[in-house]
């Protein structure tokens, strides 16, 4: 079989995040799968298809993009940030093991790119600099006492943590109800980071307590870091704070 | 003050993985900080001094780039992977935190990178393609009791994890520990991957069962990833397996 199927990582957004592996890869393609608002941060290019999709239809474009490649073709399929985390690598993953055995045989090239929590911590310092934990607060395709019970793990052993999903239309109340959970494990002064679009222009960066966390507006374009014990701030004069997690950990702590 | 500080992930090792974001912060640095081994993927350029240094000087080096850049030059300090994740990011806000008051008002840029775990899970297929956890295994600045309890933590819970520095000449037997405690939680049958050096010559990468795990070689260059209870493996003909976590929850897991 001849066909290849790379699945790529576009970074946050600007060009500047792009790899020159993914934009290379991007550059062989002959047809380019994915949801429409990743696929407009990809240049047309001649005799190169696009194939846009809306964002819930995950397994419909992995399906479609397998399909496609394994008439020969060398198909691309995007992804925001890096493929591997809540997006669309796993989705291939899937369709490849519930489809035909052909599939098994077919070249699949991954190709990571910088994830929203790397973009965000780099804005605002080092917050991920010790353990950490990355969760997504989406329970469209796991239980909310699941996402309890791991807010809970992560906050009680120590970890930072990194929050993909935190609030959708259809999600309105989980983002708040984490939140007031993580209140219950952790200190009131604990840092949370939201950063919005980074590497956009509508990029948006705030730094709040804990106890304020629930006011700040957050959406599908958001990526929150909530703090663990030792996670600190440095003021700075007319700059955005320094938010970071030590290397080494506190004698006493969580 | 006009000094400039850039703290800028190197990814992996490839020079394809190098955004084009870090390569231009390379470009305009007056000098260039690193840990040797990194510092050697950086091509030699006119007027740019370079000042290697050893791997557990962190803090010696990130106090220097300061005090250097806090003189009025664009000082740039690489990092494998991201700066961010167990890496120079946090050491250099320690310093600025510990030091004197005006490195506060300097001017730093955290230019994120490809961290080891993205680069070993693309290569394998979307490990991490669910909940996760990234730990360091050394106990050089954390107790590793403290360790143990993350582990218990992230193995029930239901986190995948990545395990950074994993073994050193120093730390023996670290690695070794945390297999057996982490099959106390987890069935014989979970896949642990093994990536060493990815996208450098010398990659390795191997995946195993936890049952196994222990027999796999790894040093400092070795990301590990330890699978889910939900995390599976695809066999495929003539080519490594894909191992992934499904994005939606089983029904019944950990």
């Amino acid at each position: 079989m001849s066909g290849h199927l790379a699945v790529i990582g576009l970074g946050p957004g600007d060009a500047s995040c792009l790899t020159p592996e993914a934009n290379a890869a991007l550059t062989k393609a002959d047809a380019v799968y994915g949801y429409a608002t990743y696929l407009e941060r990809v240049p047309a290019r001649a005799n190169q298809a696009r194939h846009a999709s809306d964002n819930r239809e995950e397994s419909e474009r992995a399906a479609a993009a397998l399909k496609h490649a394994s008439l020969g073709a060398r198909v691309a399929i995007v992804s925001g940030g890096d493929p591997g985390v809540f997006a669309m690598a796993a989705a291939v993953c899937e369709e490849i093991e519930a489809g035909p055995e052909n599939l098994r045989a077919l070249d699949v090239t991954i190709v990571p790119g910088i994830t929203a929590m790397l973009a965000v911590a780099a804005r605002i310092g080092a917050p991920l600099g010790h353990d950490f934990c990355v969760l997504s607060l989406s329970d469209n395709l796991k239980p909310w006492e699941r996402i309890e019970r791991r807010l809970d793990a992560a906050a009680t052993a120590g970890f930072v943590m990194a929050l993909y999903n935190p609030v959708s239309r259809a999600r309105p109340w989980q983002f708040g109800a984490a939140i007031k959970r993580l209140r219950c494990h952790l200190p009131p002064a604990t840092p949370v980071v939201f950063g919005r679009a980074v590497t956009r222009q509508s990029e948006q960066i705030s730094v709040v307590t804990l106890e304020r966390a629930e006011a700040v507006e957050a959406d599908m374009a958001t990526l929150v870091i909530v703090g663990s014990r030792e996670t600190r701030v440095i003021a700075r004069p007319g700059k955005l704070p320094l938010v970071y997690t030590p290397r080494a950990a506190a004698e006493v702590s969580a």
